[in-house]
């Protein structure tokens, strides 16, 4: 039923094709997208493309305060939708062939080949034209050093086959660059300065002055060419440009090497960056080959602790590792200041650097695989924007904190009342990560004293944001927007309701027992009035269908699976008009089964089953969120196909451009859906209680599949075969563990049948 | 409680100020607005005036389909918003005394009065100015024809009380206009073509061109000045102006008339206008004074049937009074094409020339006071809309029509999910009028024809819009917004389930009475399938409450009178964050009343006591229209305090500026309110079950009020004082009515004892 849209080559390591797909250049740039964390961009040309196609490059940290803009103004909206800017283009390099401009949108090439090695980060491609009987092939090699955060480099290599032409190239910093997604059209850089040292050209730009009190970003972009050729300067507003020349002849070869440095005013005072940057290119003096071995060497640190292998199945193996390039490549913790935003470097769309995907989905992939100080540090990030979060809260006329659901600085951006007022769940979200990195690492550093000051000012809000029910005598939540946003304005959203509950016990748990500890300081009353709440929160469920129900009016819809649907229908955020989605009973992403997942030690298995069996059928997965959760839970049921069937769908998300919309740009926040599908899902790991545990199946499909996790200063192996399940102990102390619900001690390695029920709904 | 802002004093007849209120120039603007019915125009100054104001002449028909603007787009939305669009300024008459030019924001003047005579729609203003130690006063009149509806005079009258000066009048056709509440700030006219012949001049301009398949509209102005001076002339960009210069002498007065004809492409074609426009000015070679005589007689006619005398308040005299003038200088039913706009000719807010008010608030007040024609036009107009209605449905896949919230074409503009999606009950407001205006004037030819074939559309999309809640094993209506627009997305509103049911019932039943006259077909299976839902429909109450239920989870909020709240959250939607108004329990106007209005013979006297006690004081009345549904139902409830409360919001909504909002427009389609809180409320008419009946009281605040209608080829002049109720019938037979439920026939005058209960909540 779900159509596929498969543009690159099944290869366990490598994203690969052969076909220029004009139709589909979008897409293409989304998928070779590179990136090292600092900066990053879709896979454009570097020579001129005149077809349809999207130049992005993006900084992390670097964005704008767009203006508003909606239809209907509603009180209490914000006054600005912080934008992830497009930023300096600097990998342009224009390419003329007796003086004709190469452009791959009109000319005929041949032997196109396009491809991103996973390996190291290195985008390469390779053409041959034919002009004027010269037949010559270009490669371009690219990459974004990930040991040189600020440096990135171009190779462009031209291989004369056949007969003589003279070669130009024109290479820029190119900052005449706009975003598509910009409210008014306004382009958002103006010129600074600009200069040329020896070989070295630089350009300095500015963000365009706002009204909102929004610090103004400074970049300077700086480029050195090694090159036979003598680079001629030529400058134009917001660009400066380098021309180089050949006189080809056959079978010559030549090469032109092109190295950036960026800066930007995050790290670097603007009137300093043109002269660090010459400093940095000039410390940068070593070899191509010096520069991508180092480059090499630290891709293959990081995966040789987060790679996860799977046998017999090319396709996930790709799946999973794409997920993990990309999400590598966009955020690998060195930067407190960061957070992950849902395009990474590979778009633009919903603006905005944090969603609540980072916590949900994110946080559990990377304390699995990188450092504690790496989550402790998107912990941070929110801890740093309690003001703001408070200031949202006031915005409604609430008490506590209300994280946003888009933002830069922590301010609310988001500007349709149903979300930015209503989708309040998010909230929750910010507390459960903190629940998650504790129960997980065993460090209680952080809940004492920051996590304790968060968690407070949660529990505010969500004290005040309930309202009594004389009727019912009960607590509840009105006017809400679940995690399944095709409802809106629904009152007792369960998952809502759920969360905020939660909330408030944790926050009182932990504050009665770090009270000598923390600085935060809860009254008797309102610890009093808290715990009403929790005692006379109000659940919606229904007692016959043994459910949880999604909110107060869901069982009263005209409820049919979602295989009752004809597939012209499908997508329907597509193809139906916005109000039948509402009423429709088809959910778009885990909404009760999210806060199952969530807090899993919580429920019984046959809560779990009863659930999923009555909510997956209706769900139909167009979020991107979606298929991860249902893969976990489905395989905690033994229900392994379907499992396996949410595996692919979040796995090869973008790379089969499962949503119809990756032309935008990956889906970069649900990425480690993938990586939770096999490590929470297959193999189990379970971490809730403070105690590691697995209980691995291996998916009929599949021949084996392995991983590593960070756990508590150990590092673990843990792999999985038609057979066995074998976990090695690979780094520090013995640890106390459960396998398959029996407790045991990991010392070394320990090795035990596979055991597997299936199930089937 | 209520702030009240009032500019203009208390005077029968009269709208007037002798204070230029610079801080407020909008809202005297709104209030000396003119119109008649063909153009109109806000109370802007001739001459030039530099302080904030908003100028705006506006043309009957003539609009523009602007580009929706939105923040996120939701599937179905309209592609285009139809503007009242800001035409031709052609009142413009710029003054110079010895070069300066007189602008009276930045000028000290004495004497200054303005003036709006609603006897026969003159509007007057005179002010002094001293410039160089002469001293003048200048004076302008100016009225719009209701005899020649293209007509529109001004005339200036200049007294130079004390020296001597230099005046230069420079009088324009300026079609230099924005609208501004444009989506992209973009202009909506170019010019097409000028000229002058003799003592005429005119400017041809049309509307740009649209991507959307609307017409382009050609207006010409053409101006002919009738003075001493002989006018000098001078063009500009889309504008012609004309120079006439005077040698001021101290007691001299001099005199410049200036007649404008505006002819539109929707009468004469552009390549016509210029030549019929000469023609017209030709033709109405007449007096000033002739012209004003012919005025004052027209007004004259419209007051005899129109008036509402009340004695011994003239606060409410002048309210009554201003709303009917309001409202006749919009519509008077004289273009089948128009319908009533929510700001007539007075702004640009919402755009758009028909929402459900004309059929819910106009057409009862026009059935009493106007030809009977004039309602059938209004019902005409949609029928002529019904294929654009049903384009409405299919957008949202559905059957059946759906009538736009806003339209020019009848094809929905409105943009924003919760309104154009949801706000569906207008529907029942089509067919509504339909039943009205049969059961008041006994013709049964429209709703024959040209009513059921609307009716049948409108049932047919009810019939679809529902589904059946196997669970509850009741037809229900899920996601709607219901007349109380500060709740969204809704469950089983009571009055949208009363009203789609009752269509099915209407319709089915007019089928079977007139299938012999209609071409309509419904087949037995789809009469079977609307009587099983009038059958099952839900409708949400509470037995031991004894009420209605606004919607499913209405009794779940936290309950509390509008009392309780203080007075800086008034009104709340300029206070609250939209979602606090949203689950709060205030509502915004009428909604279950609106419904006991509407059927007001279909619910016991009880039924509506316990609704309105428990809905009135949770009622923050912020809609124009509230006001007047409960001071009909207060009154019938013998409510004469809460009646009189709600009859004084309604009638001095705008003179009062009780919703702070005047300054964007009149609140033209809420006007009627006034005229039916006094007769369908004080004095208790009802028309419903094909028998006028009356049961008049009378507020203690006034000594009598009177007022005449139109009933089934009849005229009634009815009068209250404080002994007894006198009914004349004027004109017509004799007629069998109800008197205080009592059976009469009317023949001529009868008298009756005044029967007055005083009840209090």
């Amino acid at each position: 039923m779900k159509k596929v849209q498969r543009l690159f080559e099944i290869d366990p390591w490598r994203i690969r094709t052969t076909q220029l797909d004009k139709e589909n250049r979008r897409l293409q740039e989304s998928l070779t997208s590179i990136g090292n964390g600092y900066m990053g961009m879709r896979g454009n040309f570097e020579e001129t493309y005149s077809g349809d196609h999207h130049q992005g490059t993006y900084l992390a940290g670097i964005w704008y305060p767009d203006k508003t803009r909606v239809g209907w103004w509603k009180n209490g909206y914000p006054e600005y939708f912080g934008k992830v800017i497009n930023a300096l283009d600097f990998i342009q390099m224009k390419l003329f062939v007796n003086d004709r401009e190469i452009d791959l949108a009109v000319m005929d090439i041949e032997d196109f080949d396009l491809e991103l090695n996973m390996q190291n980060g290195v985008l390469t491609r390779t053409f041959i034209v034919t002009i004027d009987h010269a037949k010559i092939r270009f490669t371009f090699e690219r990459f974004l050093s990930v040991v040189k955060k600020e440096l990135a480099v171009i190779r462009l290599t031209v291989e004369c086959l056949i007969g003589e032409a003279e070669l130009k190239v024109v290479s820029k910093l190119d900052n005449n660059v706009q975003n598509e997604d910009s409210n008014y059209e306004e382009m958002f850089w103006l010129e600074k300065g600009r200069g040329h040292q020896e070989d070295i050209s630089f350009l300095t730009t500015q963000t365009v002055p706002n009204n909102f009190g929004i610090e103004q970003f400074s970049v300077t972009g700086a480029m050195q060419h090694i090159s036979s050729s003598i680079g001629l300067q030529q400058d134009d507003t917001l660009e400066v440009a380098e021309t180089f020349t050949y006189a080809l002849k056959a079978n010559q070869t030549i090469q032109l090497e092109k190295r950036v440095v960026v800066l930007t005013s995050r790290d670097v005072p603007e009137t300093e960056q043109s002269e660090k940057a010459i400093a940095l290119l000039t410390d940068y003096a070593t070899t191509y080959e010096d520069l991508l071995a180092e480059q090499n060497e630290a891709w293959a640190n990081r995966w040789a602790l987060a790679d996860v292998l799977i046998g017999g199945d090319d396709e996930a193996q790709q799946g999973i590792r794409f997920n993990i390039f990309q999400l590598f490549s966009t955020y690998y913790g060195e930067d407190e200041r960061l957070n992950i935003g849902p395009k990474g470097f590979t778009g633009e769309k919903y603006g905005g650097a944090t969603y609540w995907d980072t916590e949900a989905y994110a946080v559990p992939m990377y304390l699995g695989i990188s450092d504690p100080n790496v989550t402790k540090n998107l912990l941070k990030y929110r801890h740093n924007q309690l003001p703001q979060a408070q200031h949202n809260a006031r915005q409604q006329g609430l008490n506590g904190a209300l994280y946003p659901m888009v933002t830069f600085t922590g301010v609310e951006c988001h500007n349709e009342w149903e979300i930015t007022f209503e989708e309040i769940h998010r909230n929750g979200a910010i507390a459960h990560a903190i629940y998650n990195y504790t129960t997980y690492t065993g460090d209680e550093s952080y809940i004492q004293k920051e996590g304790l000051e968060v968690l407070t000012e949660i529990a505010r809000f969500w004290a005040d944001r309930v309202h009594y029910s004389k009727r019912q005598q009960k607590y509840m939540i009105h006017g809400v927007t679940g995690p399944n946003e095709y409802e809106n304005n629904i009152n007792n959203n369960w998952y809502t309701n759920y969360l905020a509950s939660w909330v408030l016990s944790y926050t009182l748990e932990n504050y009665q027992k770090y009270q000598a500890q923390t600085t935060v300081s809860i009254s008797a009353e309102e610890q009093a009035k808290w715990q009403d709440i929790i005692d006379h929160m109000y659940f919606p469920t229904d007692e016959e269908l043994g459910i949880f129900v999604q909110h107060d009016t869901f069982l009263d819809k005209d409820l049919m699976p979602v295989s009752d649907l004809s597939p012209e229908d499908r997508p329907l955020n597509q193809n139906w008009s916005w109000d039948k989605i509402l009423r429709s009973c088809f959910i778009k992403q885990a909404d009760v089964l999210q806060g199952i997942y969530f807090f899993g030690d919580q429920f019984t298995l046959e809560e779990k089953r009863k659930n999923f069996e009555f909510y997956e059928p209706m769900t139909v997965h167009e979020s991107s969120l979606s298929p991860s959760i249902h893969a976990i839970l489905a395989a905690e049921l033994g229900l392994t196909d379907k499992s396996m069937e949410m595996y692919q769908r979040t796995a090869r998300l973008d790379l089969d451009n499962y949503n119809n919309d990756t032309d935008d740009g990956l889906h970069i926040t649900s990425m480690t859906g993938s990586w939770l599908a096999i490590v929470q899902g297959f193999a189990q790991m379970k971490t809730n209680t403070g105690t590691l545990s697995f209980a691995p199946l291996l998916p009929k499909e599949w021949d084996h599949y392995s991983f590593h996790i960070n756990y508590r200063g150990r590092l673990l192996a843990v792999s999985v075969n038609q057979k066995e399940v074998q976990i090695d102990l690979k780094d520090g102390a013995a640890l106390a563990m459960m396998l398959y619900e029996k407790e045991i001690i990991l010392s070394d390695t320990i090795t035990v049948p596979l055991e597997q029920e299936e199930s089937n709904v």
